[in-house]
């Protein structure tokens, strides 16, 4: 057990996720001890595997092995950033985080979620998010927003993938609706960060009960 | 199911796995078509892998996030190397495989040995050796041999961390006896291979049999 909090927020490309992490970090930078991760970058070591993973990409690398090297990346933020910030009573705000993995490498790309999913469970020692909002969208209007940037690759596989990526997104929700929220990404960010907040209100300490 | 043959050699550092799969690939070259790989490298991006675990080492890298570095690399191999091997009937020597997980990072270091085998069912989907060879040796012996050459960081352990790797790999031959066959690594290059290959001889087609 561990006296901080701990908050994903998950979706397809072009959600809306970024926004929204910005406008949460507005709101409560200041009242909490606020740390915000991003995977599967995060520790010196995350962002090493991160620059290797889009180094082989194009060298044929396995999806068994590349699942592999996600999960030591979240293994050391989960060790050296998430777990000691929840230990010493942080409000942590990762984008993506457990679901990601089953959402794009099981439902996305095919992966075994039974094996994706004791994968989880083995990098991050049992770990979960004590609440984790979900971002849904059109999978044609997060590839309309996205076409505003520089594409990556897993962006560039386009919205067939993104489509499978949002339904198998949505099939986890229902399979844990008291840890996922839904949030509808097509409101603003202003709506969206005022119902986001009021998913978080349960979970943050009141004003007066704070340290 | 596959129609080659899968051994691996196992042992603490300066057992003689080295020598002994020199000898082996002395004897069996030309008789049988053979693969012999390392690990954790073996591909271009199993070698990528070894190189950011090498490059990181001393740079707080978590046991888990390590082992699941491994493990990737390892899953890089399986897929590209071995197991196509193994369908295409060539005889696969492994200097070292899933036994060196439980042996080094499960009784030497410490972590946990059910999320070890767990890792190693995983990143290997099932695939165990037909045989593997044991090395048994003194680790003061094995001591003695290392240091004609230069020392990594694991052999620079010392002789407690060895003593503590050579008692797991014990236990683990124990459990499994069928499978890992003990050779006595004080004897001579020559009658150790004699040794291996009478353990070999019941896996490898004969003279006639042979395509």
């Amino acid at each position: 057990m561990y006296k901080g909090k701990f908050i994903s927020l998950e979706g397809i490309d072009g959600s809306g996720k970024t926004t929204l992490k910005e406008q949460l970090r507005i709101q409560l930078e200041g009242k909490y001890e606020l740390l915000m991760v991003r995977e599967p970058g995060g520790t010196d070591i995350s962002e090493k595997v991160r620059e290797l993973l889009l180094d082989v990409r194009n060298e044929g690398i396995l999806p068994r092995a590349e699942a592999l090297l996600y999960a030591a990346a979240r293994a050391q933020v989960v060790e050296e950033i998430i777990r000691p910030a929840l230990n010493s009573g942080k409000l942590v705000i990762a984008d993506r985080y457990l679901d990601s993995t089953i959402a794009y490498q099981g439902y996305g790309r095919g992966l075994d979620i039974g094996f994706l999913k004791q994968l989880n469970s083995l990098c991050t020692d049992g770990l979960k998010p004590d609440l984790t909002l979900l971002l849904d969208i059109e999978p044609a209007e997060g590839h309309r927003r996205r076409q505003k940037g520089t594409l990556d690759r897993l962006e560039k596989e386009g919205l067939e993938f993104q489509t499978r990526v949002r339904n198998g997104y949505l099939k986890i929700q229902e399979e844990e609706p008291a840890r996922i929220k839904l949030l509808n990404g097509h409101l603003s960010v202003e709506k969206l960060s005022r119902e986001a907040l009021q998913h978080m209100k349960p979970l943050l300490p009141t004003e007066s009960s704070r340290l």
